[in-house]
């Protein structure tokens, strides 16, 4: 064989000379791409452009118009920081330094960095980028790339690991600087146009806790400089709504080293909040013929056996010891939901089945992975799970889609829909593959989804339909899904009995509407800023006495308001205080009630977007705030 | 010293020669009692008449009058069905046999018995109890009792152990048997007026599951014949109501050997049932100004060694270990709840604080010991805890006391109630104790319940008062409970600042209304043997079409009637099938709706009682249930 073929993104086949590059097969295609070659995309991996292609392999050249660019960028960026460092500190040792998907990071060591430190850091790097140094790849041989690192135990490791089988191996060398390192990179450092340094964090070697600490620097890089500001700017905004900072000041959870990593506490003000998303799922789940069940937080783990959970989730779950016994706290409610499915036996006239559940879920991340709300150990999923005939698939599906799309609408919140199909390794019939993927994607076309198909990423044990929220940062979070399942219903020996007297294996689905509690809440946190829509609103109205003596009436109005969530503000504090303090709360609604709105029976009316009308009937207000509750209004409507 | 004094119950001193025992005491007290007593009890412990008195011991004279005189008499029993069945079965080992509250049981080995087995075992030992044999105690050197076990490694034990120092060594004998013991027992096998065998376990050696199983074979005896009977009858009732058996009829709950003993799975209809304990709890809290709060399931330990519960707990928690750390499922709500106050800080005139929370919490319990919803690894405190100004403990216990009367009063439940004051071990100024034992006093008079006063019975961290529920068989059921703390507030460091705006300590108070969800279901299920009030009822509503041709009809009624929990049986019976199946699940109204009532657009009415009327209105029926439900009422009423 003296030729390689690749397949180029529109499906068309290249053959070249064994050994050519990625580089060769751009000036192969015409050399205005090949001298614009910033990289490659093989078999989905991102590559310098100097590796030779394997046979077979599908091929996308990047260049710098490409979205993979910026990654590239970002990669040069780390370099780039590692090589300031070095000037700086040159007792700095480097560990490993990838770009991810908003910057980069270098986890170093060796040095005691504090984070104004990152400022001198940034300005050499500028400095770097200003000298326009080129960045050329360099094969050294093995004992070379040996020496270099005498003193560095963490690059040791690498060249004994990954890089076991190199020789030559790969390094990239900027100026003075040099890493050991695949690639791929921009040619020269002045091609980063925006770079910045923005935090700091310990880390681990490997992200193994029990490895060494070291030091991670987080940065991010764009080829201009209005990028870089634009997305500093949004990043200032999301600072600013951190469901962490506002969680804290509005009081709704709290989460420390005493009680534990990852497992948040639900002050009141939160807890109102959950109760309130909680009771309109469990209002929307009851309409659709849903019935409430509850199941332990513990399990033996000859459950997560049964279900197949514990071969692909041991590492993952919290595991205790009782009488020398393994139990887990449960990974998944789906076990628990078809033990429960399976306590009766059913008529194919009393399917589809529905439970759903507030249901904790137990999943051991990296400590240092945990972050707010966003990131726990411990979540709750609004789960649910459906056991129908295969017949039943299409309408089913249809009515939890309708349920989430009514979901959706009420938070006003942007998302994405992934459709993910069969992949290779699945279990079930070609049959019901087929069927259900076409019942699935007859739901998405006629509620007009706009949805993206995943080739291939289903579960093994069914399709898919994902739907992930997308944050004021750009970012996605894991939202609604449906998945239906074949395997799960085979596991447990679920069975009804049909219309021809037969036992008949149902269909599970499983189905969650926020997804996670604890991941919602931090996306509407952050959504709406705290200012809740008044349904929400840990407190709905606050009433602020200008004197001590109005305090009768305030209590009255409190009295009359006894649906809502109604405080009175009885500090002995200036009007104009209490108000700052209210606004500062984000209470939707206050009342400022003094001698003239006593003496006249009235009431005056601010909102937090600090519209204020006097001289208001109190009976006006109150069905006005219930219409606005009742239909779960975002916007504070009554003094437009 | 040549005498010892002891004191009698009525507080004055009796003084006996040294060696004197409890029979000789009696004598000296009265010829009549001397010949009457049948054992002692001494320091609280029940003994044998023959056991000499150490000085300064209260004693109190056991004669067949006497309270503690059946548990000798069933003592005696276990020695009986000892007997018995070594008498049919010879080589059956015995190992312990103690008396219980309600009767007794002996753990064998070495036969293999089954149920059947144990009506011949009845019948010999009512043979033996006919025989009237004499029961003497014996003293036997030690080397005799090693001999009398040298087969019975058990005994062997026992001799090496509890009964090392001893010898002579106590045995008790009737006819040819004979039995390591300590007594005290009846004279002879005749007074035994009642003896049954009931029912048979397994059960481990020393109760520890690592230990050989054994089995338990359960008995119990009575003075007289009738006393037996009244007995056997209300047990064969109780069983009748067995929450288990309900449970599992009525679709409740479940507990199986995949998922874990002791871990109860909520079935639609249970769950429905706790719902709407829960709500009606929180609708009484909230009233009351408590907030709802939310606390993991699992902390770190450092919490409990912080709250002090870890010193105290630690053999009955359930520990995991996460990354080398040690964290443990809650045994209580208290330190959470304690955390969450301490995120604030509160001025004097922000207390009484007040959290509520529906609250997970997990203690070992043996697995031989788990039974049904009664006894679980994992159970639901609706637990309560209040942060006070001292001055303000009487109001909130008060407050407090309302609630539980209320409850009691809804459920119609019969209850006990005890006041436990200090303890000789205890935290807390003399002045504090003295005065919030006199706040709970004053307000247990003020509402004028019967209590019974435990000195001495207080939780070293302050004075309680505890309710319990007495079931159909006479059983205590702990339940409401209302504590003081002095205690945690320490430990945790909690401080509120006073109008003197120096830091001041609050008090705590720990209160739950229900006690356990689990454990309160239980005593409902049986308290009501599955009927349960509409309000709770998991199907309040069941409608029978006569026909197929009146389903559109029935359909139109439960449309009307979508406040309730209502049910269509469509299933192709005759009506007085469909009738008997709703009266067996227990539903509080049937609606019988044939061509009749479809014609006349009227209703007819079943109720569980058996009551039917026909040619009703639906709106008046609707009104009826209606105000049932609001009202809470126990019993159905629309048909009186």
């Amino acid at each position: 064989m003296s030729t390689v073929t690749v397949t180029l993104p529109d499906g068309s086949p290249l053959e070249l000379e064994v050994g050519a590059t990625v580089e060769d097969a751009a000036y192969e295609i015409g050399p205005g791409l090949g001298s614009d070659t910033v990289a490659g995309v093989v078999d989905g991996e991102l590559v310098d452009k100097h590796t030779p292609l394997p046979d077979d392999a599908d091929l996308e050249i990047v260049t710098d118009g490409a979205d993979e660019y910026v990654d590239v960028l970002r990669h040069s960026a780390a370099h780039v920081f590692a090589q300031a460092l070095q000037r700086l500190y040159p007792e700095a040792e480097l560990t490993l330094g990838p770009w991810t998907d908003d910057g980069f990071y270098y986890d170093v060591t060796g040095v005691d960095l504090d984070e104004d430190d990152l400022e001198d850091i940034e300005e050499e790097a500028h400095e770097i980028i200003a000298e326009d140094l080129d960045i050329e790849r360099v094969m050294l041989d093995r004992e070379a790339a040996l020496d270099r690192y005498e003193d560095n135990e963490y690059k040791q490791e690498i060249l004994a690991t990954e890089a076991a089988g190199e020789d030559p191996v790969s390094f990239y060398e900027q100026g003075e600087f040099y890493d050991l390192c695949q690639g791929p990179h921009v040619e020269s450092t002045g091609e980063i146009g925006g770079f910045a340094l923005l935090e700091m964090s310990a880390s681990y070697w490997r992200g193994e806790e029990d490895n060494d600490t070291l030091t991670r620097v987080y940065g991010t890089a764009f080829p201009t400089e209005e990028e870089l500001d634009e997305y500093l700017e949004r990043r200032q905004k999301a600072k600013e709504r951190d469901h962490r900072k506002i969680g804290q000041e509005m009081d709704l959870f709290s989460i420390d080293e005493t009680t534990g990593p990852g497992l948040p506490l639900y002050e009141p003000n939160g807890k109102t909040v959950l109760n309130e998303l909680s009771e309109y799922v469990a209002d929307l789940n009851r309409e659709a013929g849903y019935d409430e069940v509850e199941t332990p937080h513990v399990f033996r783990t000859e459950l997560w056996k049964k279900s197949g959970h514990y071969d692909n989730y041991v590492d993952d779950m919290f595991l205790l010891d009782v009488n020398d016994e393994e139990y887990g706290l449960k990974p998944m409610n789906c076990p628990g939901h078809a033990t429960i499915f399976d306590q009766k036996s059913w008529s194919y006239r009393d399917l589809p089945i529905r439970y759903f559940e507030d249901g904790k879920v137990y999943r051991k991340e990296q400590r240092g992975e945990l972050s707010g709300l966003s990131r726990t150990w411990s979540f709750t999923i609004d789960d649910g799970h459906l056991f129908v005939r295969p017949d039943q698939i299409e309408a089913e599906v249809l009515s939890i889609m309708d349920i989430i799309l009514d979901i959706l609408d009420t938070f006003s919140l942007d998302y994405t829909v992934q459709f993910a199909t069969r992949p290779e390794k699945s279990t079930g019939s070609d049959e019901i593959w087929e069927k259900a993927e076409s019942q699935l994607e007859a739901v998405l076309e006629q509620e007009g989804i706009d949805y993206v198909v995943e080739e291939g990423d289903g579960a093994f044990y069914g399709p898919k339909i994902d739907f992930a929220f997308e944050d004021a940062l750009g970012r996605h979070w894991d939202g609604p899904t449906v998945q239906l399942d074949f395997n799960m219903p085979d596991r447990f020996d679920l069975t009804y009995t049909g219309e021809d007297n037969e036992d008949h294996r149902p269909v599970m689905i499983h189905r969650a509407l926020y997804g996670s509690y604890e991941r919602f809440f931090m996306v509407l946190i952050e959504h709406y800023n705290g200012k809740f829509p008044p349904w929400l609103a840990p407190e709905q109205v606050r009433i602020l006495p200008v004197s001590d003596d109005n305090i009768d009436y305030c209590e009255e109005i409190a009295a009359e308001l006894d649906d809502f969530r109604v405080e009175i503000e009885d500090r002995s504090w200036t009007v104009g205080k209490k108000i700052q303090v209210a606004h500062d709360d984000k209470v939707p609604y206050m009342m400022v009630i003094g001698d003239d709105e006593e003496a006249a029976g009235t009431i005056s009316v601010r909102d937090r977007k600090e519209r204020e009308e006097k001289d208001l009937e109190l009976a006006d207000f109150e069905q006005h705030l219930e219409r606005e509750v009742e239909q779960k209004r975002t916007a504070v409507t009554y003094l437009v």
